[in-house]
C-alpha cells in the first residue's frame, strides 16, 4: 500500500512483508509463544499452559486498531500487546493467562522480535547481494575489454574498460557480503533480561529458560542482555547504510552515463517503465532515481541510530524508541535498492556506439599520454612532453585531432610511423591493468560464489 | 493504524490525518480539480469538461494498489494517478477526458498538494502551539515565586524559580511561533510550471491560469515555479526540527525532575499511562519519551531534506523523492510531541515538597554566594570570600550546615546576626531576576496573544 | 594555514578570520571588557578596575597554549580565559583583578563571543549575497532570451532559456536574503545571566548592568537568559544549510553543464586553476567541487547543531559543545561556498554554440509538444496528438530530424506549411513564460537591492 | 592548539598528532617517497633519481602557507604538494624531479596517506580500548555483588549490581574490538590507480610497483583501486561513530549517577577539574561533558561519509572532498571519548553509601516482585500479587515501608516470618543473574585479554 511514499518507488514487496505491522506483531507473539514453551520446558510455568497460550499467538486474532490506541499510554507496542494476549488466552484458559509473557519485560519481546525481522531481512540482502553480483560478474566479463571514457571531476580523462566499472561495483558488493557474515554473528542474538536485566523473576531457572528460548528461535545466546548497549543494532544500521551508498554510486554513474548527451548505458526498458509516448527520446532513469531516493534518505537514518545509541541507563528514554522505524526503514531502503540494481544489472542496455562515439569527442586528446610514454622512450621524457602538450593545445585550437596534428609534426612522425600513431591512439591500446583488475575481482567473485555453494 | 511505530507513541490522530494515504491523494486530485476549474476559466480546455473532472477527483473512487504498483513504474505517485483519474473520467465522458492535468507536470501536482497539506499541519502546530503557550504562561504565573535549585553540569548550583523554568520554555514557544508566520509567508505557494517550468504548453493562457489556479487552492503564487529551488521545504523542515528541538529539552527537564531521586514534577496522571501496578512509586514519563523519541528522529530527517537541497536541472532524481516521507514525519513528530507538551503542560504536577526538599540537600551550600555578597559589604569582597569558602569546606567535611557552620563564627555573626543569616540562607531571597524575566516573557505572550486575537 | 583540509578548497579568508582562535579569544575579551565597563557605570564594580581590565583585554597577550591545555580541565574555553586575565590585571592593578568577570558565567562569555561572531559573519554572507545576487541578475538579464534545452531526470525534456535557470537560482538566493534579515532580529542577542540565569549576584544593579552590557556590544536584549534555549542558535545553523543547500544545486547544475559530453558553461579560467597541462581540453569544476564538497557537510551540522537543542536544566552537558565548532564550520563552508559561486557567477563562461547543438541533439523531438499544440487548433488535439507521437517515434526509428518526418506527412502540412513548421521547431519560440519569469524575479531583485540602497 | 574549540575538552594530544596538518603532509610525503622507491625497484624510473626524492619527502621543509593558498586552485593538497616537492628535488637534482609522482594521480598520494594515518589511529584505538577494557574489568569484578538500584525510564526499577553495569559497558566494548580487527583487515589497503584508475602510465610493470608501493608502506593490496568505491572509508567512519555511541552510553550514565541527589559515583578528582572554590559540593562531570559532546557530534559525522558514498565516475566532485575532515574528527573524538572514559574508569568514586541510600528510597517497593514470588509459592500467583499489590499502595499512601506493611498483615506474615520477609527485602538476595553475566563477561573478556597477549 502507499502509506510510505519512498516505499512506492524504493521499496520490494518481500521487504515490506519483513517488517509490515502484522508480521511485527507475529513476530512479537512468536517470542511469547516460544517463551511459554522455554518456561515450560523448565518448570517455570506449568506445561498445561503452554497450548492456550501458544494457540493464541496469532497477529490476525488481536485488535489491531486498539493495540495502536493503546501503545500510546503503555509507551509502546508490546504492553497492549500483552494485555490483549492475556485477556484471549483468559478466555480459553483462564489458568494459563497467568503465565502469559512470564519473566519478560516488553523490550525483550520487541528487541527480539526486531531481531527476528532482521534475520528476515538479511537472508533477503543476502540473496539479493549474490544474484546482484553475479550480475555483475557476468558484466564485467563481457565487457572486460570494451574501452569507454574514464571520468574524473565529471570531465573526460583517460579511457578505462566498460568491464573494470563493473569491477569496480562488484568489489565493493564483495566487501558488504562479508560485513554481512560478520554482522549475522554478533547481531543475530536473543534479548532476555526481565525488568531489570537480571531474569531475576525467573529465580534459579532462568540460564536453562534463556537457553531454551534462544534454541526456539533459533538465536544466539549473548553473554548477557542488552537493553541499553546498542552497537548490535547501530552495526545493522550501519550495514545497510553503507550497501545503499554503494548502491547510490552505482545509480549515479549509470544515470549519468544514460544522459541524453552521454547515452552509453540504458535501464533496461519495462512496459510502461521510465519511458513518455511524447518524447520517445526520453528514457527516465527510473530506477536509479530509486536508488538515489534510498541513497538521500539512508545517511539520516543511520545517524538517527547512532544519536540513538546514548540511552540512559538500565532501559531508556528516546534513544531506543527513535530505532523503531529508523532500522526497518533501512532495511526497507536496502532492500529496494538492492532489486533495483538486481534489475538493471539484468537487463542493462549498453550501447557500443556511444561508448566509441564518446570517446572520441576530445578527438584524441585523452590519449595524449599514451604518445608522450611511448614518443618519451625515443625522445626522452622531457621533450615528449612538450611536442605532445603542443600538438594538443595545437589540435584543441585548430578543432583538428590529435592524430593530424600529430602525423603532420615530422618530429614526431621520425620516430612514430602513422600505423604506431594510430595504434596508440586507440583507445583499447590503453587501458593499462583494466583487464587483470577485472579478472582479479571475477576470481574473488568465483571464490565467494564457491564457499556460499558449500554452505 | 500501526504502519509506523513510533507513530504510536509520538503521533496524533488530527497530524496523521493531514499525511494520510488518503489526504495523499484527495490534495493531489484537489489540485488536478482546481486546474481543471482555472484553465477552464481562461478558454484553455472547455467549461464543458470541468464537471466530469472535478466530480471524479474524489480519492475514494481511486484503485489505491493498482496506485502503489504503477508508482514504481513512474517513478512517482502522479503518473498513475494522472492515469486512473483519466480512465475513470472517460467512462463518464470522454471528451473531458482529454482535459484532465492540462499543461501540469506530476510533480506540479505533487508539489502543491504537498503545500497544501503543510498548510493544514501548520494550522494545527498554530493551535497547538498557542494553546500550549497559554499553559506554559499560567504555570509561570502560577509557579513565579516558587523556589527551587537550578542545576547546571547535572550540579545543583544556585537557586532559581520554577516560574522562570517554565518562562525558559515559554520564550523559546514564541519566537517559533514568530518563525511560524515567516515560514507561512515563504512556503505556502503553488507549484506550477509544466514539464520543464515554463508552462510552454499553455501559450498566451499560461499567467492567467497560473494565478486563477493560486487563488482556487488560496495559496500565494510565487515568482516562478520552484521544482529543484527545494529552500522553502528545507525551512518548513527546519521549522518543524526546531520546534522538535525545544520540545524535547522540556521533556528531558521534566523527565530528568521526575526521577526517582528527584521527584519534583510529574506527568499528568491518566488512566494506564505510565504507571505500574506492582510498582505504585514508578511513574514513567511515558509523554516525555514519545517527545524525546520525536527529539531523537528529527535531527536525520532534517538533514535528509536539507542534503536534498542539490538537485540536478529543471527537475531531479533522488532528492525530490527523498522528501516525500521525510518532511510528513517532521510535521508528524512536530505535531505529536506538540500535543505530548501540551497535555503535560495542561496537567503538571508540582510537587512542592520535593522542591523544597531538594533545595535543602546540600544543606545551605547553594546559597554561600548570597552570603559572601552580604558579607562583603560588610568586610571586602576578599575575605568575605575566605569565610564562606571556609565555611563550605568545614560544612561538607563534618555534615553540618551552612548556617549552623556561620552562625558558629563570630567573624561572620559580628556583622550578619541570626535573623539575616537565616534570610540570606532562604532560596527565595536569591532567584535575582527571576520574576522580572517571568514577567517579562509573559507581557510578550500576552502581546502575542492579543495580536493572535486581532486576526 | 592547513589545519582543516576543507577549509583550503571551501573557505575564505575573510569568514576564516572571523573564527579564528585569535577572533575567539579577543571576541571573548571584548565581552568581558564591556562587562567591565557596565558593571562599573552601575556601581557594581568600581570604575577605578575598569582601565586595567580593559587593557588588560587583548588576545595577543594571552597564553594560547596554556588555555588550550587548561580548558580540558575546567570544561571550557572562558574558565582558564578568566584565571589568566585576572593574573595578567593583577599584575598591573591587584584591586581591579578582583572585578573581573564579576557576575557572569564562562557560558555568558562564550555565547555573546559567539553572538558577535555570528554578526561579522552574517555581515559577510550579506555583502557576498548582494554581489552574487547582482552578478545573477545581470546574467538572467543578458541571457533572457538565449534558448537551451531544459532536461528533467537528467534527460531532455523541453526547451527552457539560460536567463530561466539563472532567475531560479536567483530567486532563491533573494529569499535567502529575507531569511538573513530575520534570523538578525532574532539571534544577535545577549547572553547574559550568571551562574543559573538569574543574575542574582549583581542584585538590584541587574537589569541596568544587562542593558548597559547589550547597549556596549551593540547587540539586542533578551527577554531573559537561554544558556539551555538553543533555538536561535539552530535557526543561525539551518540559515547556513539552507543557503549552502541552494549553492549546491547551482553548483550541480553547472557541473553538470560542464561536464565534456554537455560544454555549455564553464567557471571562469584563472591561472593554475582546474587546468591540466597534458589534458588541454579539461577544465575541472573546481570552484563546484568546492561548494558540493561545503553542501556534502552541511546537512550533518545542522542536524549537531539541532540534535544538541535538547538540554539538561540551566546549563547542559554535550549539546551545547557540540556547537562550538559545528557553527563555525558552517559558517565558513557557507562563506567560502557563497565567494566560490559569487567568482563563477562573475565571469561564467557560456557556450552559446554548445547551448545550440544540444538543443539539436534529439533532432527536433524535445518540440514534438509545440508542434502538436498547433496541430491541435487545427485537427484537434487527440488527432495532432496521435500525428506527432507517430512522427516522433519515426524519427527515432529512421534517424531522420522531426522535421523532415513531418514535412514529408501531408497530414501535417496541410495545416502548417514550412516556414510555420520550422517556427514550431525553433526552440527560441517554445519558451513559454521564461521571459515573463525572468522579469519577475529581475523586478524583485531590483526592489530588494533598492531597499538595501536606503539603508 | 586552539583551531577546534571541541578538541580542547574532547581530543588527546596523540590522536591529534596523527592528523595534524604536519603529520598529514608527511605522510603524504611518505607516500611519494615510497612510490619512488617501488618505481626505481622496477624500472619505471631511475635508481639514481630515488635518492633525491626520498631526501627530500620531509614535510618541515615546505612551505606550508603556500601550500594552503594553492590547493584552492588545484582542488586538493597534493596537487600544490606534489609542485613543491618537484621544484625542491629540481633544486638539488633536476634530472631527479622529473620522475616525481611518477604514474599516481593526486587522490593516491592522499587516500594512501589517510589509510597510514588511520593505521595509527586504530593502533591508539586499540591501546586505548584494551586499557579501558581491563579498568572496566577490574571495575565488574571489584562491584561483582554490590548491590545498586536499576532504573528504567528514569525511574527506580528493581535491584541489579554495580558490577552488572559495568559489565555491561565492557561488553560492548568488546564488540568494538572485534570490529576493529575486521576494519584493519578490510581498510589499511593501498590506493594506487592513477589518473583514471587504470595504472596506464607505468606500462607493464604496473603490477609490480603497485606490490612492491603496498610493501614499501606495510598496506595490503587490494584488488583493484577504490577511488570512488568509499565503503573501507565508511566503515572507519562507522566503526568510530559506534564506539563513541557505546562511550557516550556510558558517560550518560555515570553523569546522572553524578547528580547531586543520586551521588552514586564521581569521576576522579584531578586538581582543578570540575571543581568550584565557592561550591564545594559541586563536582562537575567535565570528563562526561567531553564524551557526550563527542557523542553529540559523532552521528552527524557519520552521515557525511555515508551521504559522500554516492560519488561520480572514476573520481569524484564533493563527496571523496567530504571525507577529509569528517575522518579527522570522528577519529579524534573517539580517541579523545576513550581517553576520557579510560582516566574515570581508572579513578571511578564508588559512594557505597549513596548506592545502599538510594534502594531505600522507595521504601522497599522496588522488591514486592522478590515478595510476590516467595507468597506466590505458598498462596498461588494470583493471590499473591493482590496482597503485594495492596501493600505497596498501603505503603506509598502511609509513608511507612513496605516491610511495615507486610509484617503488620496476617495473610502475609502466615507464609513468611520476619527473617524471611527480612532477607526477601534485601536487594541484595534479588539481583538475579547479575552475578553470572558478569562472569561470563569477564571470561570473554580474560580470552580476549589472552588472544591479544599472543600477537
Amino acid at each position: 500500500m502507499i502509506e510510505r511514499l519512498t516505499s512506492l518507488i524504493c521499496g520490494t514487496e518481500p521487504m515490506n512483508a519483513v517488517w509490515s505491522p502484522e508480521a511485527t506483531l507475529q513476530r512479537m507473539l512468536d517470542v511469547e509463544a516460544a517463551l511459554a514453551r522455554a518456561s515450560a520446558a523448565h518448570g517455570v510455568i506449568p506445561q498445561s499452559a503452554v497450548p492456550a497460550i501458544v494457540a493464541t499467538c496469532v497477529a490476525e486474532q488481536l485488535d489491531a486498531p486498539a493495540l495502536a490506541r493503546d501503545a500510546a499510554l503503555g509507551g509502546n507496542l508490546a504492553i497492549p500487546l500483552v494485555k490483549q494476549l492475556t485477556a484471549r488466552v483468559k478466555a480459553v484458559d483462564p489458568e494459563a493467562a497467568k503465565y502469559v509473557h512470564w519473566g519478560a519485560t516488553s523490550q525483550d519481546i520487541i528487541d527480539t522480535a526486531t531481531v527476528l525481522q532482521l534475520r528476515d531481512a538479511l537472508a533477503q540482502i543476502e540473496t539479493g547481494l549474490d544474484a546482484t553480483c553475479a550480475k555483475l560478474a557476468a558484466l564485467a566479463r563481457a565487457h572486460r575489454a570494451t574501452p569507454m571514457v574514464g571520468r574524473t571531476w565529471l570531465q573526460q580523462a583517460l579511457p578505462i574498460t566498460l568491464g573494470l566499472k563493473f569491477a569496480q561495483w562488484l568489489d565493493a558488493l564483495l566487501r558488504h557480503r562479508e560485513r554481512l557474515a560478520a554482522l549475522r554473528e554478533r547481531a543475530l542474538v536473543l534479548q532476555f533480561g526481565g525488568a531489570a536485566g537480571t531474569l531475576a523473576s525467573l529465580r534459579d531457572a532462568a540460564p536453562q529458560v534463556s537457553a531454551a528460548l534462544a534454541r526456539e528461535l533459533g538465536l544466539a545466546q549473548p553473554a548477557l542482555p542488552w537493553h541499553t548497549q546498542r552497537d548490535r543494532i547501530a552495526e545493522a544500521a550501519s550495514f545497510f547504510g553503507m550497501l545503499i551508498g554503494t548502491l547510490g554510486k552505482i545509480a549515479r554513474d549509470i544515470s549519468l552515463q544514460m544522459q541524453t548527451e552521454v547515452g552509453e548505458l540504458g535501464e533496461p526498458a519495462a512496459a510502461g517503465k521510465g519511458g513518455s509516448s511524447t518524447m520517445p527520446h526520453k528514457r527516465n532513469p527510473v530506477g536509479c532515481a530509486a536508488v538515489l531516493t534510498a541513497a538521500a534518505r539512508a545517511p539520516g537514518l543511520v545517524a538517527t541510530v547512532f544519536a540513538g545509541m546514548v540511552q540512559e541507563h538500565e532501559r531508556a528514554l528516546g534513544g531506543w524508541q527513535a530505532e523503531w522505524d529508523a532500522l526497518p526503514d533501512l532495511a526497507r531502503l536496502a532492500g529496494g535498492a538492492l532489486a533495483q540494481i538486481e534489475q538493471i544489472a539484468g537487463g542493462l542496455e549498453v550501447r557500443p556506439e556511444r561508448l566509441a562515439a564518446n570517446l572520441d569527442i576530445t578527438h584524441g586528446l585523452i590519449l595524449g599520454e599514451a604518445v608522450m610514454l611511448a614518443l618519451g622512450d625515443k625522445v626522452g621524457r622531457l621533450d615528449a612532453h612538450h611536442l605532445v602538450e603542443h600538438a594538443s593545445k595545437a589540435a584543441v585550437q585548430s578543432g583538428r585531432t590529435l592524430y593530424d596534428v600529430l602525423a603532420a609534426d615530422t618530429a614526431v612522425t621520425q620516430h612514430l610511423d602513422e600505423a604506431r600513431l594510430k595504434a596508440l591512439l586507440d583507445p583499447a591500446n590503453y587501458v593499462g591493468e583494466a583487464g587483470a583488475f577485472v579478472d582479479a575481482v571475477l576470481a574473488a567473485h568465483d571464490r565467494q560464489a564457491q564457499r556460499q555453494k558449500q554452505h
